[in-house]
């Protein structure tokens, strides 16, 4: 299978794509020579990353009939200082709120994200260090 | 440096961040258990190499007085048919369309973009093989 993402110059340093029929615009901030129109296309590498751990986790816990009352994924990367200003490191932060949260389901879902399902995580884990940590608010 | 993504559950399978102050939202499709109200997490890898690139040849271009009628970078990702099921390739096509196009100087700023400063790019390319071809419309 193949996926296809065609992203077309607008203006100035703007562009945009459809992502599954959704349109997302890409810009740079004003002191990069952009109109801030969008968020900066590396930080979408963050996002991706939260988003498909995210979605694993979530559908995991809901078949082990566990609902949490907000969960988050902090994604935090660690940018290089020199070109090419690439992510070293990324940390992982799972973030639940709720009262019957069993930490044992929630780490099995957790690794089985990282180890079986999340495609992100798989092709990141080949270049970058990833890491992670489990926090729960009560 | 630090970039952070913080990453919360909507609804469902459906979930939000600001991403430079910009609402992204992320979901599946109906078939997934999701509601569609925003692209699929794993394609967002696409759309940053896209977003990377293209930012670094129209920045290039641009200082060497080159400016194209349009612009497209498109990303085909070749997805793994087994979980995870992640990108084993990308293939990025140069589209560039209008009449004073020297080759010779869109190869180096792509070469530029690839070799030195797409921060997005020097990742995957420890992970998965990126591969690259010109296209030019007049």
């Amino acid at each position: 299978m193949k996926h296809v993402v065609d992203l077309a110059w607008k203006t100035n340093m703007a562009f945009e794509t459809e992502v599954d029929g959704h349109t997302l615009r890409l810009d740079t901030a004003a002191d990069s020579g952009g109109d801030d129109s969008g968020p900066r296309p590396k930080k979408l590498m963050l996002a991706a990353l939260a988003g498909c751990t995210a979605m694993d986790v979530i559908t995991i816990l809901h078949k082990m009939k566990i609902e949490p009352e907000e969960f988050h994924v902090i994604v935090e990367g660690d940018v290089a200082e020199e070109h090419p200003k690439k992510y070293l490191s990324m940390h992982m932060i799972y973030q639940f709120k709720g009262q019957e949260l069993p930490l044992d389901k929630i780490e099995k879902a957790i690794n089985l994200s990282q180890e079986k399902y999340c495609g992100v995580s798989a092709v990141y884990r080949d270049a970058v260090q990833l890491t992670s940590e489990i926090r729960i608010v009560k």
